[in-house]
C-alpha cells in the first residue's frame, strides 16, 4: 500500500526548479513555445519511466489579438478625435523586460468591431444587475456600450447578459474592491494587482461543448467544422478587459444616477450609471477598437500512461493544463509542477518494482484558457473508453491561490478518501510541525452547519475536470491551497490572468518554502495512487447519500420561497425524497455487503459506475453537454456548482417567465427527472442479480 | 457446454399446448385478460424454477375504440345521408363466436374527428408517392382525405406523410395485391386474408421514444407526463384501417386520372387518383367517424432471472411481447410460446445442477403493439444497468411468418455464432432428416452477392429489440421462420394483425408438426445459452469489420449518384474508409490476441462494449432516441434497417432541400461523425493500456 508519508520527501524535492523551468517564457496555447514545453514534458515523462507518452494534437478554434492592429478603448470627442486611449499592454514586470510574445490583455473570441456610443455601468453584469438596471433604474442598454467590473460570475456570462440586453459592446475592468487584498502592495512589492494590470480570459458560452466548431466530436483533421457563424458560444459583440488605471478615465466623468452602495467599487469615482458622460463631457463618446482574430490552430495534449498490473482496463487520471496566458506562474504551472513531480515520483516507484493495480493516465492539457479545449477534445476522442473504464479524474490546475489552508472540491464519493488521506499528510504551515494537514485545514475551515469536519465544496466548472465529471460522469475532484474566504473577499487572486503571474510571485509571497505546493502535491498524488492501487475502490456511496439528502433539502427550501404557487401548481418534492431514501438504503446495504465481500471486481464496478448513474444522456435543457443530474455549473455562473441544476434553473426561471404555469410544469418535470435518476443510481448499488 | 442437439426433445415438447393455452382469449395490452396471462406466466416461470420472477408495471398512454361510438367510414350524399358505411367488425372466425372483447380493427392513437371531403388515392402513401402525386400529377391533398394501401412502409409513416401533405384524414386498406398469396384460400379454408379482415396497428411516429408522454424516462407513478398536445408522435388527423371488401366501395366510383401501373392493386377497380368521385357521384363525399380514445393505462412486463454463477453482473436477455391485437396466434404468441419453452428448459437444467456463467433475463413485454412500450419503458428504467452489464439481447416476437426457411436479422458480431449454432440444429423440413438447419437455410436463401452462406439481414425496427439495440447499443438479434421472399411478394403475412391470427392457423397451415417453431426455439434458446455460458463471449469483431466495409461501399455508391455535387461541395468518403480500415486492423489484432489470452474478463468486456461504441449520445438529427451510428430504422420506414443512417438520411434530403449547399454540408458532417464513431470503436478493441 502506498503511504503518503513515505513519499513526501521525493514528491516535493524538485517542485521549485520544475515551476521555474516552465515559467521562463510565455506559452500561450497554440504558440511555438507551448509546443516546446509539451515536447519537454513528453521527453521528461519518458525519462521518469512512464510506460508510454504521446503528444495528441487537435485543431481547435483559438483567438489572438491582431499584432498590427492592437485592441484598445478610446474616448472620442465630437470631432471623432481620440482624447483618451487605454493602454496597449501591461507594464512588464522587472526581469522580463526582454521577453517577447507577451500577449496584451484581451478577451479571447471577442467579435471584431469599432462600436461607438455612450457607456452604461452595470456593476458585475450579472442577470440580477441587468434586471435592476432595466426594471428599477429604467435604463435600456440597447445600442450602448456597457462597462462592468470583473468578479462574482464568469466573464462569459457577463458578455452573454450584455448581448441579451442589447448592448453593442462590453468593457470589463478589475476594480480594487475585487482585486486588492487589504494591506498588500501591488506587485512586485507585494501580490496585489497593479493599476496597469488587466485580466485576460475567454468570453465564450460553451456550456461544455469544447472546440466551438466541433461540438460533441474531437477536432481531428477529418472532423466536420461548423462555420464561425454556427460555432458554439461565440459572442457577437466586441469585448475588452482593462485595468483600473484605465477604468478611472472611463468612469470619472460618467453622468446619470448614482447607484446603490453595493454597485460601488473602491475607485475614487462616483460609479454613476450613465448613459454617457456628465453634461460637461456629453459630446464625448466611447469607442472600442477590437481586431482580435479567430483562428483554427493546432494544440497538443501530452498523455502519459502507467499500465495497471491487474486491471489495465481501469483508468485513474491526473490531468491539468499547461497553456498559460503569459508565464503562468500560478495558473497553471503551480499545478503543472505538481503533476510533473507526481510523474517523477511514480517513475521512481516503478523503477523499484512497484506497479499500480490499475492504469494511471497523466495529462498535460492544452488550451484550457480558451474554453477547456484540450481536455474536452480528448474526452470526446476517448469518450467510449472512458465511459467503460475510468475510475476517477483528479484535476491539477493552479495549486495555490492563497496562503491560508487547503481547499478541496470533489464528488461526494471522494469525501472519505480525502479525509483519510489528509490525516496522513503534515501541515505545511509554520509552527504546525507534527500537525496533520487534516487538523490544520479543519481548524481553519470547519464545515460548521453540516458537520464537524473540514469543508469540502461541490465541483463547479472553470477547469479541465468539466468534461470528465459533468459530461461523462466520472468521479472527480480537485485540491489547492487557498485564501481565507471569510476575511479575504477579493475575487480569485489579485494578479489572476495578468502578466504578473510569475515564478517570483509564488517564490516570494505565496509559498517561499514550497511546502504548500508540496502539501497539494501530496493530496493530488495521494488520491491518484490510492485510487489506482487499493484493491477495493476507495469510493464512499454513503457520503453520496448524505450529500444528496442535503442537496434535496436545500433545493426544496429554494422552491418553498413560493409556497402559494407550489400549492396551485401541485409541486411536490416527495418523489425526490423517496428516491434519496432508496439511495440511502441501497448505499448502506452496499457497504455492509462490502464487509463480507467475495466479488471485488463486481463491487468495484458498482462503485465506479455509481457516478455514471447520475448522467442523463438527454442533458440539461438546452445544454446537451451538461449531463450530470446532480451537479452542473449554474446557468448564470459557470464557476458556481449547483446541486440539482435542472430544478435550480427551472426555479430561477419562475421569476422571469411570462407563463408561470409552464414554468412550474418545468419544475415538476425536473423534480421527476431528479427522482428517477437518484432511484436509478440506487439500483446500480443493489446486488447485480 | 450447452449443446443444441441435447436440448431438442425437451425444448419443443410443449410448444403446441403452450401456444394453445395463451391464444384462447383476446389479450390486448391494458386489458384484464392480458394481466391474467402475465400472472400465469409469472407463476409458471416460478414453477419452472427461475431464481426470481416479478411483474413490472408502467402507466403508459394506450388507445382504444370508444365502445358506444364505433369507428367507421361513410359515403354521404349531398343531403348528408350515409349511403355506405364500412363494417364495424371483422366476421368472427369459426369456433370463436362466443368470444367477447375482440377489439374491432382500428388505428391506435388516431385523432378523433369526423372529417368529410373528397378522397385522393396515393398508392402506398410513401414519400415518393406523395412526391409523384404533387409534382407529376399536380394534385394537392390539402383538405382532402387520402386513401392508401397497406404495405411497403410502416403505417405510421403513411400517416405522417399524409399529415405533412395537408390531408385531413387517412384511410388504409389491405389490397389483395399485398395481402394475398397466390393459390391460397382465405381463412379458414387457407391462410389468406378474407375480404372482411383488416389490419389493426398503431400509427405513432415515436422514433424510439417509448410511452409518448414520458419520452426518455420510465412511465412510473411519480414520472412527469407531458400533456397529450406535447406527447411524442401522436397523429393530429383521424386514421382508420379497412379490409378490401369495404375498400372496393370507396374506390370503385373514384374519378380523376388513371395512375401508372405500379399504383394499381389487384382489386377490380381502376385505382383512379381522384380527387373525389366520378361525375355521376360527384356530390358524394367520404366521411370518417373516429372516436378512439387515448388513455393512460397500466401495463405489466414479466421479468424472470437466472443468477449467473460466475458473472452475475453480466446479462443475456431473451425478450418478447405478450400483448396481442386479438388472439395473437402468430403475433406474438408463436414467439411467446418459444420463450415459455426456453424458460421451462432452463428450469429443467437448473434442477439438474446447471447454472449459467452469466445472468439470464427473460422478459414477457406488454404493449409492444402500441409502440414497443413495455420493452422501452423497462429499458429506460434499467438503462444505467444495461449500459454497463448487458451482453446481448435476443428478441422473440412471432416465431413464424412463412413456411419456407429460417430468417435471422442481427448485429454483425453475432453472425458467426448464428452460423455455428444452426449447424448443430436439424432442419424442420420434411424430407430433410439429417440435414442441418444451416444447410437447409443456406440452400433456400444464399447470400449470393456477398458471400456463400445463408443471408443474414440488418436489424430494422418494429419489435422490442429497438431500445436495446438502437438506443442502448446492446448486441441484438432475432430469428423466425419466414416465407420465400423471391416468390411470395405479399407484405408480412396475409392475416397480420387481424382476428384470423388464431392458434388454428398455425396448427393447420404454418406448422402442423410444430417442428418449425421447434427450430426457432432452438435458435433463440441456443443463442441465449451460448451467450450466457461460454467463457469467452461468442461475439465476432471481424464480422463487424466486414459488414462495415460493405456498408461503407454501399452508402458511397448512393452518394455517387450525384457525382457533380460531390465535386462542387468537396464531399469525400476517404475518412470513413480509413476508419473502417483502422477498425479492421483492430478487430484482426484483437482476435489474434484472443488466441493467447490471459485476461478473459478484460477481453470479454471489450467485446461486450464493442456494440456500445457505436452509440452517439447526441442521437441522430431530430431523433434523440436513435443513437446507433451504424444502424437505425429509415426515417421513411421504420421496418427497414439502414446502415449509416445519418449519412443515408442526409443524402435522402439532398433531393428535397431548397438549399443544396446546406444539405451537402450535412452529408459531410454525417460522414465525419460516422468516421469518428468507427475509429472510436476500433479504439475499444485495442489493448486496454
Amino acid at each position: 500500500m502506498w503511504n503518503a508519508a513515505d513519499e513526501r520527501p521525493s514528491v516535493c524535492a524538485l517542485l521549485m526548479p520544475q515551476l521555474m523551468k516552465f515559467t521562463r517564457l510565455p506559452h500561450l496555447a497554440g504558440t511555438e513555445q507551448n509546443l516546446r514545453y509539451a515536447e519537454q514534458i513528453r521527453d521528461e515523462w519518458l525519462e521518469f519511466g512512464l510506460d508510454s507518452v504521446e503528444m495528441v494534437p487537435y485543431d481547435v478554434l483559438l483567438s489572438y489579438p491582431n499584432k498590427s492592429q492592437p485592441n484598445y478603448i478610446s474616448i472620442v470627442d465630437q470631432l471623432g478625435n481620440e482624447v483618451f486611449n487605454s493602454s496597449l499592454a501591461e507594464p512588464v514586470p522587472e526581469g522580463y523586460e526582454d521577453t517577447s510574445n507577451i500577449v496584451p490583455p484581451y478577451s479571447a473570441f471577442s467579435a471584431k468591431g469599432q462600436p461607438e456610443g455612450d457607456l452604461v455601468y452595470v456593476n458585475y453584469g450579472r442577470t440580477e444587475d441587468f434586471f435592476q438596471l432595466e426594471r428599477e433604474m429604467g435604463i435600456n442598454v440597447t445600442e450602448k456600450i456597457v462597462i462592468v467590473r470583473y468578479g462574482k460570475i464568469f466573464r462569459g456570462n457577463k458578455v452573454k447578459n450584455a448581448m441579451l440586453a442589447g448592448a453593442k459592446g462590453i468593457i470589463m475592468f478589475s476594480d480594487p474592491a475585487d482585486y486588492w487584498a487589504a494591506g498588500v502592495q501591488p506587485y512586485p512589492a507585494g501580490w496585489n494587482l497593479p493599476g496597469g494590470g488587466a485580466q485576460r480570459g475567454n468570453v465564450l458560452n460553451l456550456n461544455g461543448a469544447g472546440d466551438p466548431l466541433t461540438p460533441g466530436y474531437p477536432a481531428k483533421d477529418y472532423t466536420y467544422r461548423f462555420s464561425l457563424e454556427d460555432g458554439v458560444g461565440l459572442p457577437k459583440i466586441p469585448v475588452h478587459p482593462i485595468g483600473f488605471h484605465d477604468a478611472i478615465h472611463l468612469l470619472k466623468n460618467m453622468g446619470g444616477q448614482i447607484p446603490p452602495n453595493n454597485w460601488k467599487g473602491a475607485l475614487n469615482v462616483s460609479y454613476r450609471i450613465g448613459p454617457g458622460f456628465t453634461d460637461d463631457f456629453k459630446s464625448q463618446k466611447v469607442r472600442m477598437n477590437i481586431n482580435t482574430d479567430n483562428k483554427v490552430t493546432r494544440i497538443y495534449n501530452v498523455i502519459g500512461r502507467i499500465r495497471g498490473a491487474l486491471e489495465p482496463d481501469r483508468y485513474v487520471i491526473l490531468g491539468g493544463h499547461r497553456d498559460a496566458w503569459v508565464f503562468g506562474g500560478i495558473d497553471p504551472m503551480s499545478g503543472a509542477a505538481v503533476v510533473h513531480e507526481t510523474v517523477r515520483s511514480a517513475g521512481r516507484l516503478l523503477s523499484k518494482g512497484w506497479r499500480p493495480r490499475r492504469t494511471i493516465v497523466f495529462a498535460s492539457w492544452d488550451a484550457e484558457e480558451f474554453g477547456l479545449l484540450g481536455s474536452t477534445e480528448w474526452a470526446e476522442d476517448n469518450a467510449k473508453l472512458l465511459q467503460e473504464r475510468a475510475v476517477a479524474y483528479i484535476n491539477a490546475d493552479s495549486a495555490i491561490e492563497g496562503m491560508y489552508t487547503l481547499r478541496v472540491d470533489c464528488t461526494p464519493s471522494l469525501h472519505t478518501l480525502v479525509y483519510d488521506l489528509t490525516k496522513q499528510i503534515t501541515s505545511p504551515e509554520e509552527g504546525e510541525e507534527g500537525v496533520s494537514l487534516y487538523e490544520s485545514w479543519h481548524k481553519r475551515d470547519n464545515w460548521t452547519n453540516d458537520r464537524d469536519a473540514p469543508r469540502i465544496s461541490k465541483l463547479g466548472s472553470g477547469s479541465d475536470f468539466e468534461a470528465y465529471f459533468i459530461r461523462l460522469g466520472i468521479a472527480a475532484g480537485r485540491a489547492r491551497y487557498t485564501k481565507n474566504k471569510k476575511t479575504e473577499r477579493y475575487s480569485s487572486y489579485p494578479v489572476y490572468h495578468s502578466v504578473y503571474e510569475t515564478f517570483e510571485i509564488v517564490e516570494k509571497f505565496y509559498d517561499p518554502t514550497f511546502k504548500r505546493l508540496q502539501a497539494v502535491a501530496q493530496v493530488r498524488g495521494g488520491l491518484i495512487f490510492l485510487l489506482a492501487d487499493s484493491q477495493l475502490l476507495p469510493l464512499d456511496a454513503d457520503q453520496y447519500a448524505d450529500s444528496l439528502r442535503k442537496y434535496a433539502h436545500s433545493i426544496t427550501q429554494l422552491a418553498q420561497t413560493h409556497p402559494e404557487e407550489m400549492k396551485v401548481y401541485e409541486v411536490s418534492f416527495d418523489s425526490l425524497f423517496s428516491a434519496v431514501e432508496n439511495f440511502t438504503v441501497a448505499a448502506r446495504d452496499f457497504h455492509e455487503r462490502l464487509q463480507t465481500l467475495n466479488r471485488v471486481r463486481v463491487m468495484n464496478d458498482q462503485l465506479m459506475y455509481l457516478e455514471r448513474a447520475f448522467i442523463d444522456p438527454l442533458g440539461l435543457p438546452g445544454r446537451p453537454f451538461y449531463r450530470h443530474v446532480i451537479f452542473a455549473p449554474s446557468s448564470h455562473n459557470k464557476y458556481a456548482g449547483m446541486s440539482f441544476p435542472g430544478i435550480y434553473d427551472a426555479l430561477f426561471d419562475i421569476e422571469h417567465s411570462a407563463d408561470p404555469q409552464k414554468a412550474w410544469e418545468e419544475v415538476k418535470r425536473q423534480i421527476s427527472i431528479a427522482a428517477f435518476t437518484v432511484n436509478a443510481a440506487a439500483m446500480t448499488l443493489t446486488p447485480p442479480a
